[in-house]
């Protein structure tokens, strides 16, 4: 055994199954529709010298078209292997070993593990019974110590969006770094006008992390940014990152990814109308649906639907796949994506089958709910 | 200014440069041929769901191709983003901040680079005039208290091979993780029966860190592997890596690639044919060039060819990019890459024209050397 104590105790962070199809995943929140061919087809310009030579290790064409994408200078983006890298970036650069790091509680499991990795402490904080923050969360990582604090916003799994004002007022009261991890930002509802870009030019702490995985149906090209003042970024671009982070094809895929607008938003178009309608049909069911303004909605099982093990396990003999948390406070729900129309139909469908409670409206349409995957 | 001290207080490693065409590149490494047609061809498998959706954590198919490639078990393999990730994983995952890291002067400057981050000291030991190991490294090593060494083989800059006796003896000495850097491996000379693979099973801190950038002409892929006992891979590969390191097109490319070896090979020889022609015509000109077993050579500049910064900069001005290194032992010196035939007739007829020295064959041959490259 020669890896550090810290690693030899820890145990890793475990991803949601990627299951061979034919599956319908809804475990890992990834969009629900394809990228559009414009994309597909930029892996033909790919040229024998681009996989021969070494990428523009500043990554310099993509920054560029990142920055123009939101309107803020080259200076202020960082390109990454996938947002999780950084992640580890942000911990490595900024998390001192030995110092806590602050998370919410519940929060993305993964930024506990980073923080192990570098051998500092979790500064956890409860979120409030609507997953809202409570109002002394920046004192509490203050008085903590925490010089990085990590938070989803949308927030996961809870799908709870913390308004702009909200961050802005945590930024300037926290004393560390704040990195607000935009991975689902995307799919939020258009009316509550939430933009945090424009903040990192009044907030020096604030550290924005977007991908492209979700919101882009990219998650199989592992393409994630960071944007945040000069200062900010500039340490890990230039000193922490490895130089060559990320490979000439996604450099070049994720230029012209970034290019199609109209494609993208409609598939964010699309998963807020499915959101909507896979809420309202599970609380007609009587599940409690939190709001969400992410790809997916984390539901609570009441104890007359059963237990939420169960029908997460159910579901998965039936090859649907959601997710489960065997965690404080999450035990009773799940988390579940927002897939294409007839997938959430089937996994309406699938839920009617397991609980036995068919909604009014499913037998309205005399369906029988138990036989709808089969003949979907 | 929020990042760790050990960070602020550190330069970021600084790759070669990535010139734009036309020039003609012998700075970085790279294989001077290009990937086969099977292997560009690879990229028109990509769909749009492999796209989508996140890739396979494990990397399984891919570990399994490399497990086969060398005859190893799959729990003996880790893939990468690059080598440079897997050495940075080694690092997080074995060096313990506060002890020293073993590393060779000269060696490769990204790993002490890499100790800073993970705020190591580096306990440094000198090669011999001829850029062997000392007999007493691991012994050095010992007494500094290191966890970890890094070691490059055939070494860079210097391009030597050490045996892989000497390697077993080190790995058996030393206390810690050796890890050995092959990324140059496939350019030594069969001749040497050079293998320390076989050594895996037996050597339980031995870590060997490959690559395909050079060998098999893919620097602008990413993609990196690890080979070692399980004990070893295992909590890097399942504790420290970020779950979806290597993308999807990396998985499949790589995968087509390991397949090609007939292309690769036939790579190989034309580099160590050219590395001998190459090496063979500086000698003429009165170049001290030290024996190389990897794509690149060193060379030593004798003061009555005028000085290596010089030649540098003079290469640079008729865009031909080699490498000087402003330090200790390597300042009379230049590493150059083994180029394609008509890049390399170019470097030579260029540093005729520099040097104002034409060699006798030149002569011979009523080529005009100053002239050289803007005739070919």
């Amino acid at each position: 055994m020669y890896e550090r104590p810290n690693i030899r105790r820890m145990a890793g962070y475990v991803p949601g199954e990627q299951p061979l199809a034919p599956a319908i995943k809804l475990n890992t929140n990834e969009n629900p529709l394809a990228p559009s061919s414009t994309v597909v087809k930029a892996l033909s310009d790919i040229t024998p010298v681009m996989l021969q030579r070494y990428p523009d290790p500043q990554a310099g064409q993509l920054r560029r078209a990142i920055a123009d994408y939101h309107g803020c200078e080259l200076e202020q983006v960082i390109a990454t292997n996938g947002s999780d890298e950084l992640l580890r970036l942000a911990v490595t650069t900024f998390g001192v070993p030995g110092h806590a790091i602050g998370i919410t509680d519940p929060g993305y499991n993964l930024y506990g593990v980073l923080a192990t990795i570098q051998d500092c402490p979790v500064a956890r904080v409860a979120l409030d019974d609507d997953w809202n923050l409570p109002g002394d969360i920046a004192d509490r990582w203050n008085k903590a110590g925490a010089r990085l604090a990590l938070l989803t916003n949308p927030h996961a799994p809870t799908g709870r969006l913390i308004l702009s004002g909200v961050i802005a007022r945590l930024a300037a009261e926290f004393q560390g770094v704040l990195l607000v991890d935009e991975a689902y930002v995307d799919f939020a509802d258009p009316v509550h006008g939430h933009d945090l870009v424009s903040l990192i030019q009044y907030l020096p702490n604030l550290l924005l992390v977007r991908t492209l995985s979700k919101g882009h149906s990219l998650a199989g090209l592992r393409l994630g940014y960071g944007l945040g003042s000069a200062n900010l970024i500039e340490p890990i671009l230039n000193k922490v990152r490895d130089s060559y982070n990320v490979d000439a094809i996604a450099q070049h895929v994720a230029t012209v990814a970034l290019g199609d607008v109209e494609t993208t938003r409609a598939s964010w178009d699309f998963v807020r109308g499915e959101r909507h309608r896979v809420s309202m049909a599970l609380r007609e069911r009587g599940f409690h649906v939190f709001p969400s303004e992410a790809n997916f909605i984390l539901l609570r099982v009441p104890e007359t639907l059963g237990k939420a093990a169960a029908i997460y396990s159910a579901l998965a003999n039936e090859h649907i796949h959601v997710r489960w948390f065997d965690q404080h406070r999450l035990a009773d729900c799940l988390r579940i994506t927002i897939g294409t129309a007839r997938e959430n139909d089937c996994l309406l469908s699938a839920i009617d089958g397991i609980t036995g409670i068919a909604p009014a409206t499913a037998l309205n349409d005399n369906q029988s709910p138990g036989n709808a995957i089969a003949g979907a």
